[in-house]
């Protein structure tokens, strides 16, 4: 028998492979490369521009800590603006949060979206058909340009890695009006990549995320698809710090919200703990040693 | 140019590569495959049987985290056992420990140690010539058998999976033994591998250790080059539980010892944090629900 790999490009020395069960779609979009298989070992995974974005084994690991993470620092979170995280993922996470009266998603490639609808359907789930949704495919630098001023509570970037399409997302510019169109306790969460394997992104984001929030800081989770060690998620606030939360008061939270028990990687626990960076980590962040 | 790329063959299905700069050794010992190479993305690489056991750039994640958990656990370690850990990165770990008098290491396999001094002198750096160091090309489980009664205070197992030559090693004969040598606050650190991929390797040495110790927990840690989000260390303790310290009491302790500070990866925080599992693995401990 022949064996088929996909060898994931993100780094040109070193990097996973996947065994591939059978390819469910190969295209190029006006924006980028898009491949679905299914995997022997993580089951369907979507790759861009040869990079793993998702894979239905390990999607909860991003997801949770992406979602539940902001939406339990913020006090309040009514309004959501989701940029990017076509598969859906993000939007089925926030919709869980009772107390979201509005997520917007704004993702700018569509076939993404359809790619996503059909071959990855247990990632968003009934997400897209859910009347609190509204979703929307377009720029994301375009539609937070045009956004008024503090219309929504928190801002969750699923963005690719800052080459090709994403790149304008780790932009001053970006974070300059995220800032604007963001409330007074608004709040901002970002993918900052690998810092084992990409230290400058984290570095980088966090410096330009601090010229136009007075608290920025980053929490960290174990993807295992994202290899490479922790994974940084940078976080910003314009109101309280996010540094030092309390267990108990998430834990309240999350029963409140009726997700206490539910989640797979995201715990009250885990939640504050993941703020506590390793010093290999942390060095990277502005306004401690290098 | 021609590339050379090595491929981690632990999983048949999924798994990492390296780009290789320049392979050191290749050789069969009498135990098995050991292949060191200098890698573009990672430093020098240690492949034990195709499986990748440490590398110069993320060592330091695996063995802070084996190290200084379990001896910044117990009450007063002073006589430390290390089995297997033939790169002697573990003993140098021990050894930065001041409180600790004898550090003894037993590694069957003597070419390991051969090669990582001529290959990974950075690793161990002067572990090896430290007079409280003793070093036993030798079988792990005969030693245990043969020790005296509460002769250690901490047992620290840095084997290989349980597959070839580390597998006697997961066995209820070798904890049983552990239990016996073991003083009366003692307690055993483990690898138990990453559970996303290995799942049952958690479970099944849990329910042994349980067998031979009143408090079996386990501790994440999220290493590079150990691919598929944390790994975990089992933690067995004829004392104290351990799935509870105290932050500051930790931080006191590594400031009595020198070493607050200096590490990369362990600090106090992590060190408490780290045992607060996320419920993918928390449900593979004997005792929880499935």
């Amino acid at each position: 028998m022949t064996e088929t790999w996909i060898e994931e490009t993100l780094y040109d020395n070193w990097g996973q492979r996947f065994r591939v069960v059978k390819e469910l779609a190969r295209t190029r979009s006006a924006f980028q490369d898009i491949v679905v298989f299914e995997s022997e070992s993580h089951g369907r995974v979507l790759m861009l521009d040869g990079v793993t974005q998702i894979t239905e084994r390990d999607e909860f690991v991003y997801q949770e800590m992406l979602t539940h993470v902001p939406l339990f620092s913020h006090p309040d979170p009514k309004r959501v603006l989701i940029i990017g995280a076509g598969d859906g993922g993000v939007l089925r996470r926030v919709l869980e949060h009772p107390g979201v009266e509005k997520a917007v998603m704004v993702e700018i490639d569509g076939t993404v979206i359809e790619l996503s609808k059909q071959h990855l359907p247990s990632i968003a789930q009934d997400a897209w058909d859910n009347p609190r949704a509204e979703v929307i495919v377009g720029d994301g630098i375009d539609y937070v340009a045009r956004a008024a001023d503090g219309s929504f509570d928190v801002i969750i970037v699923d963005s690719t890695d800052p080459i090709g399409v994403g790149e304008v997302l780790f932009t001053d510019s970006f974070y300059e009006h995220c800032a604007r169109v963001l409330s007074a306790q608004g709040l901002i969460v970002n993918q900052c990549g690998v810092p084992f394997m990409q230290a400058d992104e984290l570095h980088d984001t966090s410096v330009r995320r601090a010229r136009f929030f007075p608290q920025v800081s980053a929490y960290v989770a174990a993807v295992p698809t994202y290899v490479g060690g922790f994974m940084t998620l940078g976080i910003a606030s314009k109101g309280e710090s996010l540094a030092k939360q309390d267990v108990e008061q998430v834990r309240a939270r999350a029963r409140a919200a009726g997700l206490e028990g539910k989640t797979q990687y995201w715990t009250p626990e885990i939640h504050v703990g993941s703020f506590n960076l390793p010093p290999y980590i942390a060095r990277h962040l502005p306004g401690t040693k290098a």
